[in-house]
C-alpha cells in the first residue's frame, strides 16, 4: 500500500480529558512538529478522528510525506494495549469500548499502537528520560489523579488484560478517605493527587480552626494545589503540614511498590511534583522508613526531567518503534 | 570435564529453616528419588554441603550417574537469583552473604541456580502446577510467614537486585500490628501467616472475654493455627471470626497486588490453605470488594494442587531447565 520511505518518524498522540496534543517525533526523540486539538468538541468519534487527521496533515507534510512515517502511537486514559481500545474512560465523551487503534489505522493507513497515558509516559522516560538504560522502574504520575506505569526486566507490565499499573487505586488507609470517582475508601489517589492535597488542606484548616493560616485568605472552594504550594513556600505551617502528610502516605505506598517489583528507580511526574523538595523529602523519608532493610537506601526517587506535554508525546511515539516492521 | 550424557534430570533442593529436602526430577516433573537432611546440624556451610553431597550420591546413582544430570536448582530463604547467594537469612545458621551456588557448583561439578523459596514455588506452579500456561500470576505462600513469587509476561519478576516479591512485608494496616522480626507495623505477614492467625485468635479471645469458645480449652501459649482451624470446623464462633478477619485483610492486600500487575490468577500455597473455604471465601469477597470494577470477577483465586514438599523441589529443579546448556 505504502510507497517506500525512510520511515524515520513516528507520530505521538496524547489524548487528555480536555486536549489532545500530538507531535512528529524523530528517532532521537526530537519533536519536529507540534499541534493540539480539543478532545471535547466531538461526541462522535469519527468526527474527532477526522479533525485529528486534518490537524496532522501539516505535520506529515513537514517531514516529507507519509512514506517517512513508521506509525502512530497513542496514549489515552483507560487505553488497552492488547486490544488497541479505550475502555470505559470516565473523563472522555465517548462511552463504552472505542476501537481507537483500528479506526486510526484505517483512517491514516499507518500501523497504530495504543496504551494508557501513564504507560506511555513510562516508555517515554525509558527511551528519552531519566529512566534511560534502567530495566526496572516505576513511573508515578501525580496530577488530578494518580497514574502509574511499571517496567520490569525492561518491559512494561501490562498484565493478562492490559490493565496492570493502577497503583493510584491501591488501598493505603483501609476505611480512609472516600473517593467519589471509584467508591473506594483510602486509595492512594484520594491523598496523593492534586485533588487529595486540596482535601487534606481543607481538612487541616477545619481541624485546626484556631490556627492562623495564609490559606484562610481564600474561600475554601477556590483553594487549589497551586495555592497550597504557594502558601507552603511562604512558610505557612498548615500548608507545609499538608505536604508532610501527603509525602508520608505517598512514601508508604512507594515502599509497598518497591517490595513488589524492587525497582532501581521510582520516577515521579505530573503537576504535584512542582512542589519539589516540599513533597520529595517527606516522601523519601516515609518510603525508607517503611522498607525492609534489604531494600533501604537502594531506590532512586527522582522527578521526571521531561517537559509534561513532551513526555506524553514522546512516550506515545516510542510505542511505534516497538511495532513490527511492515 | 563431564562425560556426555542425556542430561534429562535436574536436582531440586529446598532449603528450609529446619530441613533440607531434595529430589531427582525428570523432564516431565516426576520426582524419581527423594531425600532430606537437617539444615540446622552444621554451623559450617562446608560441612553442610559435604553432608548434602553424600545424601545426593544415591539419587545420582539411581538415574545412571552424574552425566545424566543437567544441573542443580536451589530454593532458599533470602535467596538471590542474580548472585546465587543467600543473603542475611534470619532463619538459617549461616550469617551474612553465602555464595551457595558457587560452592555447590564446585562441589558437584554441575551448573547451579538459586532463587528464593517462594520464587521457586512459583516456577514449580508454572511448569507443573495450576499455573501451567499462565503468563501472569502471583504465588502467595501462607506459612509461618508470608512469601511471594510474581510472574509477569511469563517471567519471574526479580527486580534490579533480585529481591522483588516481598509481598508479606507490604503495609496493609498503617500503624497496625507490630512484627517482631522486622519492626514494621501492620504488614500483611503480621495477619495472614500462621503466626498472625494465632495472634488474631488470642486478641479476639481477650477482647470478647465473656464469650464462650472452644479455644478457651487450651492454654493461650499452646494455641496454634491447627487448633484454630479445628475449632472453626466445629462451629466455634470466635475461631470462625478469626478466618473471616484474616481473609478480609488478605483479600484487601490481594486487591492491591492485582491493581499492580493484573494477574490472571493468584495461587495460594502453604499451611494456612488447609483451612480451605474458611479462608478462601472471605478472602475472595474482600478482594473483589476492593478492586476497581475493570478488575472485578476476572482473577482466579486458587489453591496450589502440588504437595507441599514436592512443589518446593519441583520449583527448584525447574530453574535448571532455564540454565544455559553447556
Amino acid at each position: 500500500m505504502q510507497t517506500k520511505g525512510r520511515k524515520d518518524y513516528a507520530i505521538g498522540i496524547d489524548i487528555g480529558g480536555t486536549n489532545t496534543v500530538f507531535g512528529m517525533v524523530d528517532h532521537r526523540g526530537d519533536i519536529r512538529y507540534r499541534g493540539a486539538i480539543s478532545t471535547r468538541k466531538h461526541d462522535d468519534i469519527t468526527e474527532y478522528i477526522e479533525e485529528l487527521h486534518e490537524a496532522l496533515l501539516p505535520a506529515i507534510e513537514h517531514i516529507g510525506g507519509v512514506q517517512n512515517v513508521r506509525g502512530i502511537g497513542v496514549g489515552a486514559p483507560n487505553g488497552n494495549y492488547y486490544n488497541g481500545t479505550i475502555e470505559y474512560a470516565p473523563n472522555l465523551r465517548w462511552t463504552g469500548i472505542i476501537p481507537l487503534a483500528d479506526i486510526m489505522q484505517k483512517k491514516f493507513g499507518l500501523p497504530t499502537a495504543l496504551t494508557n497515558d501513564a504507560n506511555a509516559a513510562a516508555v517515554g522516560e525509558m527511551m528519552y528520560g531519566v529512566a534511560k538504560g534502567i530495566k526496572d522502574f516505576i513511573m508515578i504520575t501525580l496530577g488530578t489523579g494518580v497514574g502509574s506505569g511499571i517496567v520490569a526486566n525492561g518491559q512494561l507490565i501490562y498484565g493478562h488484560d492490559g490493565f496492570a499499573g493502577e497503583l493510584g487505586h491501591t488501598i493505603i488507609i483501609p476505611g480512609g478517605r472516600f473517593h467519589p470517582g471509584t467508591g473506594a475508601h483510602g486509595s492512594l489517589e484520594a491523598y496523593a493527587s492534586a485533588t487529595g492535597v486540596v482535601r487534606t488542606a481543607i481538612e487541616f484548616l477545619d481541624k485546626n480552626s484556631a490556627q492562623e493560616s495564609l490559606l484562610r485568605a481564600f474561600p475554601k472552594e477556590e483553594i487549589d494545589s497551586r495555592i497550597v504550594f504557594e502558601c507552603a513556600m511562604k512558610g505557612d505551617e498548615i500548608a507545609n503540614e499538608v505536604y508532610r502528610y501527603t509525602g508520608e502516605i505517598l512514601g508508604m505506598s512507594l515502599a509497598n511498590f518497591v517490595m513488589f517489583s524492587s525497582p532501581e528507580a521510582i520516577i515521579l511526574f505530573g503537576g504535584l511534583t512542582k512542589a519539589g523538595d516540599l513533597l520529595l523529602k517527606p516522601t523519601k523519608a516515609s518510603m525508607e522508613k517503611n522498607l525492609l532493610p534489604i531494600f533501604q537506601n537502594k531506590v532512586r526517587l527522582v522527578f521526571s526531567e521531561l517537559k509534561e506535554a513532551d513526555a506524553a508525546i514522546l512516550g506515545a511515539s516510542a510505542l511505534v518503534w516497538e511495532l513490527k516492521k511492515d
